[in-house]
């Protein structure tokens, strides 16, 4: 059923450079001046590339969403018990949650997936991919092993296809998982190469963490690093070494999105981390990503600064599930609402009066 | 017609604390940590608290586009000509311009109106409230007289109050104007203060400004300065000296909102050296403002940080005509879903079962 990672990552291709670049050209030549619409006009472009098409499509779109729990907790690392991840999952599963309610709000779908909640979970809706119930402790032992990251990456790649299958043409990748800043942190320190001192700088406070939980959060981190001493060059030892089940889903969700030619959007801090493994995993996956909101996490600057993409949005948001994503996925519309609705030069239903004033308009490169 | 500026400063009101303490409490109370919907939670309650309601609505809504040109562009600060204010004004009439489809997408009207472009426009769906063709160039004399500002700001007040009357729960402000930002960072420097070198940090290069252009745009901005001495404390004495049509009716345009409490959404550069303006003017004006974009004109950031407000959105865009706002419409319709569709303890079809579990959540503050 599922691919192996290693035929996925032989046969991911770049998007189409000469839609791209007629996209570019085609956007140049819209009723305003050039460059004026910032980076809505980079997504448009990219978005074309990415579909190899002039006039793609994101009217349906999801976010995934990888649960998953993660046994650093018994070191204290986080502020809400074991149990939430379960709940909050049965939450989406039930549609009371955030990102039940952004996600209607913007046309968007969900798949909510099991990776590895610590517990029996039954829900119709559910999506059953669970590797193992919860992981090792990172700070004493590994998080899971080598194989079962690599099953791990193979369901998440499966879960894009299965999305473009149903005829999705964007996604967005969520998490749900108590502990997950906490190896989020430790993985983004790895790749990275970050040590000591240093590291503190990717580790978070959250929200409700105090001062003395935070130094034992950075503490976990180091410890964990210091045990395992994983290879920054091999994504794969440090997710199955310091990481958790989620980032790993994820990371094949990347992956899957560029074999597939899919537009994927990151949410917040744990989704930046996937991304970034999968981008150290093949060089063209970030061709195929969008980053939306910034995270309040921030360790989030970092992640996003690797990967060479900007979020659009600044809300301070923290709360992950995905949340960000339809938020995003609202302004990659309207960048393809500009690409296919404003006026063009060369369009045939524009008099030559028209003409003449686009003229005009393209020599002016400062109408505000 | 129009009323009276002053008495509409005197009976401009503070939105409802109460209202929004309501749902701020309300807010807090939703099935997630407290805060990690970060200011997407504070755009609700001040929603809440402008409209008096805890279920406020901004379906209907638009946005009102200011055209006028600047007599300043004599001195060569602009790089598009003068007769682009009136031709970008018909295709934003048309249909055709950036603004339009960025509206379209968010389901967003459009009121297009004529402040003093220098010409004779003929359109039926212009709305015409010139006061002048053009305005005086700064560099030489007032850009019109007192009085005059106070006629544009008197416009700007009852097209709000027009917006309402037809319906609209929520106001953008835009502009279109050759030469406008010239003007802008001068009304900008004068209610600043800035003097000699420091004038330059909120003179923009926008995109086509070579750097010759640009020091000469920053010495026009410092003889206009120099000239006329507007009085800092002023915002009207600063419009009618050195400003524009443009920026004096938006500045009525915030006023209006306020007085007749609509949250108004401001755009870019242009549009929040008005919001100053205004605000200037009564500082309750601001409690009614909301920023969108943060546009890419370097004056920007000086101007938003004053009146205390973060924009949400980052794209670089610097195309004007109010194409920021509507992108920030979107995330506001996401607050409000968020407000009134996830699930809380106290609703009453929610299982004990699920207060339990919402409990459980309220306890996690850190879930991403």
């Amino acid at each position: 059923m599922s691919k192996n990672y290693q035929q996925i990552l032989e046969n991911i291709a770049s998007p189409s450079k000469s839609i791209y670049d007629q996209a570019k050209a085609h956007i140049d030549n819209l009723a305003k001046p050039p460059g004026s619409l910032g980076r809505l006009e980079n997504i448009a472009a990219r978005l074309c590339g990415i579909s190899g098409s002039m006039s793609p499509s994101i009217a349906k779109r999801c976010v995934i969403v990888m649960a998953a729990d993660n046994g650093v907790i018994a070191e204290g690392v986080a502020s809400a018990p074991e149990e939430v991840t379960a709940i909050q999952t049965l939450n989406m599963l039930d549609g009371v949650a955030g990102i039940n309610v952004i996600a209607k709000q913007f046309n968007t779908d969900l798949f909510i997936v099991d990776m590895g909640i610590n517990g029996d979970m039954t829900h119709p809706d559910l999506i059953d991919k669970k590797i193992r119930k919860s992981t090792g402790n990172i700070a004493k032992e590994m998080a899971f092993s080598r194989h079962e990251a690599e099953l791990a990456i193979e369901a998440g790649i499966a879960l894009a296809g299965d999305a473009k299958t149903l005829g999705n043409q964007l996604i967005g990748v969520g998490e749900m998982g108590i502990g997950n800043t906490t190896t989020s942190s430790t993985v983004l320190a790895a790749l990275l190469g970050l040590e000591g001192d240093e590291i503190a700088k990717v580790v978070g406070k959250g929200a409700g963490l105090e001062e003395a939980a935070f130094l034992k959060k950075v503490k976990v981190v180091q410890t964990a690093l210091q045990l395992h001493q994983p290879d920054k060059n091999d994504p794969i030892e440090v997710l199955h070494k310091v990481g958790g089940l989620d980032l790993a889903a994820m990371t094949g969700v990347y992956l899957g999105a560029a074999y597939y030619q899919l537009p994927v959007v990151i949410d917040g801090f744990i989704s930046v981390v996937a991304a970034l493994c999968a981008a150290k995993l093949h060089p063209l996956a970030s061709k195929y990503m969008f980053a939306s909101h910034h995270s309040f996490e921030r360790g989030y600057a970092f992640a996003i600064e690797q990967l060479g993409l900007k979020p659009g949005i600044y809300l301070e948001m923290r709360l992950g599930e995905g949340s960000g994503c339809p938020l995003m996925f609202a302004i990659m519309d309207a960048s393809l609402a500009v690409l296919k609705n404003m006026a063009t030069f060369e369009s045939g239903n524009i008099s030559t009066d028209y003409v003449e004033k686009v003229d005009k308009i393209k020599e002016a490169a400062v109408l505000e």
